[in-house]
């Protein structure tokens, strides 16, 4: 049975009651379109890998919402974002979701305008231009781009924030790990019914872990327990320097990574530190638009980008050494079925989530003591919104 | 040729020319948004048979419109209905149409939250509580229930009427019949492409039935004259205490009940008077969520829900003595046939009216006299609609 | 390269730049149900040939945005339009595309109303009629028609325009043509997944011919230098004369007509004058619902009609005398097949272009000189939308 609190306990957990978001918040086309503008216009987002952009000529596209976005290297070697609109008469540019440009042209099919590397319009393909026609006028639209770790992020404002991360607070806690020198070896896709906010709520709580990942929850042992952290347990002290998992946090004894046998599939980082390489997991959070996990031997980045009120596109990416994945005996599947298990389990609990949050007697929900990171998303929510 | 009336005929039908509702009511997405709260969620509903819910821990689920809804039987054995949300985060509690709850808790599939079947929260899944957190304070949305011979109604309202039945002015026509003992043989469920008014409109009138019904038309063959009641033909009284059925109403000679060959297929209900065994068919109307027509042998409950302004799900029951169930040679296709296709027909004939309503000139359309309980319905949506 | 003009050429051209419509009038609901009053309910709209009602009683329906329309052949030989809406309750009266009515009478499939040809109410189904009602208050809806060479027009306006081209400034470059006497040998629809203003703008320059019509600008050279007439060439001047068909217009050598192997495949029309025999192909341009284009051996109707913000619906009908389509030797496929692709390549265009124009950053395009007809159809618009 739940412990009461007495509100002067020393923990990680909240210690008092608090009121998730209005209901309407996760249905209302209203509060999406309202949205928009701060978070999925207003942030740095992230959208892919740099690698995806081998050489200057690559490029590939996305949609942010309903906003048609195209990146590409340019001959510098950067990596450039436009607005996937032709400056004539608005046509798409890139049709694909990636390629390569020929004669490092971006050549819009439908009137064959052509733009430079860095966006600039050199040809048009009229006979003529008047003479008030300025082609310095009509560049692509510029987005802002920055590359970390080999993460390209994009933000669609005219006055892109400083910090890359919109969540306060957070750390990046998977600094040791090579992340800029691993390739993709394995994506997955998936729009979930759900608003993009469920899906996120669920990522920062274990309180589903047990019942929603049961495989996950062997392998982490503390997540049995529904929480996330030792000290989200108002007794951790009792426990603290224990060595079993289901105190400490980490995976189970004998399991290394994220797999379907626990085992790790490739060569160890070397980079890491011992308590890194004891805990089996390591995350980074940017929201709105990433998150990562880092094991021993891979990591995962999950993309979340919204597609509507009640729609959420989820995007997972396996990376790797590029020697494993050279290699014909890497066991890729055992690594990659299993974060794709966990995330397939977290797609239909943020469903059901959504459903039952149309009843309208649900003004808003309660958060319970473990669920602190919920309560931080929810501020970071609301100072984004405007509300804080 | 129509009768030319002078207005002072006495018999049943409408004496004036009467307009129907505007043609937008039929359409337009705000006026049905206006309609939910002082008609879905302001009135009695039907939404299933109290034996679907067989004893404590037996549960189901429905949609008013998209309020997702749960019906429970308690220990005590009374049927209790709540939003299915849960209180924690709004998740969905059950996701099946049917079954039964384990352990007589109503159990949260997201982060495992407890409820006694009265609604009453048992036991949250976190270590903690906080202090200011009181179980009390998070018993389920709880939602009116009434039982009325074997049906459960809801209302979402927290004031609901006092009275069952919306319609005024109806009265129950299968009093004699044993309602509350009879078992659902067969279920039939379809989506139409109409408003809800419109369904209930073709409903309130005969006028269609020649050529929408020849079958049902050949049954019961004062429907070819397109009138309901004997006294809907202002020259009734010419033709009072006629044995003729054309004139006095009821089944052809020779017919029993609504069934493909016309013949009764199980023990007939002994508790009729000779009237109603004469008539083949009694009905009782709860607008706007039902009606139910009686014979012989069976029962057929049609229940009506919105699904939006242009979407109607129609539900029909048939409804036996449980010995006819269970006698092997029992013909229930045989029922079952004849009362689906009427049901087919009618749901073509709504989405053919429907279509038609969508012209800009169709400001309202009139009534004939015929269509005196077509008006009735219209009287009782604009005093539901507070437009009296 | 683009010849940069001082502004005093004398051509066809636009000599300064013009901004085209804000990107929102591409996507925006609110716009799109703005425009149907003025244009779509405002204006004559081409819907059907006169001889798809061959005679009394053979009636077509069609639908305008989403307006139920009924033509019908009446017995004095003209062709009348309806509302597809009965008015007792509003049904739909018609269900079929095209047929003939039985008895010389719209009858309604619901209730059976009965009206003559003229649109009067010439029968109720009911056994008696109310004091009050009038059956010459119940005529259907009645739509303004006009004929023209075979096309039948319907205008939804109390009081529709004098003019039936709304264009301002086109003329009629198919005179010559026994457009009347021929028939409809194949028709092709298609919903394209754009706005009407999209599809039209498409059609109003050539620009886009050489690289999504590269078989059309084989077949007509002057499409390949990305113009529609030759004085939109600043300096058509110095080709004045040229018998080179890049320069002059008009087909290519040796071809006749629009086919696939540039032969005419049935018998040539005589009333051509030589210039438009040599020339091959012929417009006339009926903003906002038709264009007409003429060749040697026939004529093809393109018909736009809007089914939503981002949807429209095009359909071609390729016309011939009737001496031709009765020749089994006929190479009817040949002459279809090309102007098929050429239109399935415009709709593709199309559906690109809308894609671009969500992005937030389009505020507008910018017109080209040999843009003219595309300045020229949006003030059409602008004048249409009362911003002129």
């Amino acid at each position: 049975m739940a412990r009461k609190l007495t509100g002067g306990e020393d923990f990680a957990g909240l210690k008092r009651v608090e009121k998730t978001l209005p209901g309407r918040a996760y249905h209302d086309p209203d509060i999406y379109r309202r949205e928009l503008q701060p978070i999925w216009y207003g942030q740095w987002l992230y959208l892919c890998r740099s690698d995806m952009l081998a050489d200057a000529g690559s490029y590939c596209t996305e949609s942010i919402g309903d906003q048609p976005v195209l990146l590409v290297r340019d001959e510098a070697g950067a990596v450039r974002a436009f607005h996937n609109t032709c400056r004539h008469r608005g046509s798409l540019l890139c049709r694909e979701k990636a390629g390569r440009l020929g004669g490092k042209r971006i050549v819009c099919p439908y009137h064959q305008w052509a733009y430079d590397l860095r966006g600039n319009l050199v040809r048009t393909s009229s006979l003529s231009e008047a003479p008030d026609f300025d082609r310095a006028d009509y560049a692509l639209y510029d987005i802002a781009v920055r590359e970390w770790r080999g993460c390209v992020f994009v933000c669609l404002a005219d006055d892109p924030p400083a910090e890359l991360s919109a969540f306060r607070g957070g750390g990046d806690y998977t600094e040791n790990w090579p992340l800029a020198e691993l390739a993709v070896g394995h994506t997955w896709r998936k729009t979930v019914a759900c608003n993009w906010k469920v899906f996120w709520e669920n990522f920062n709580e274990c309180l589903h872990c047990p019942n929603v990942h049961p495989e996950l929850s062997l392998l982490v042992p503390i997540y049995r327990r529904r929480i996330i952290l030792p000290q989200d347990d108002p007794d951790w002290q009792r426990h603290e320097g224990s060595a079993d998992p289901k105190h400490r946090g980490g995976l189970r004894p004998g399991a290394e990574t994220w797999s379907s046998d626990g085992k790790a599939h490739g060569p160890r980082f070397e980079s890491l530190s011992e308590a890194e390489r004891a805990a089996g997991q390591r995350y980074y959070v940017n929201t709105p638009s990433m998150y990562i996990a880092a094991h021993v031997d891979y990591m995962r980045i999950v993309r979340i980008l919204p597609r509507g009120p009640q729609e959420t596109e989820i995007q997972a990416e396996w990376l790797f050494p590029p020697a494993a994945l050279d290699d014909p005996a890497f066991d890729l599947d055992n690594l990659v079925a299993f974060g794709q298990l966990v995330l397939e389990q977290d797609g239909a609990a943020s469903e059901m989530n959504q459903q039952g949050l149309r009843s309208r007697r649900h003004e808003a929900g309660v958060l319970m003591p473990e669920e602190h990171y919920v309560a931080a998303f929810h501020r970071w929510y609301r100072t984004a919104m405007g509300e804080g």
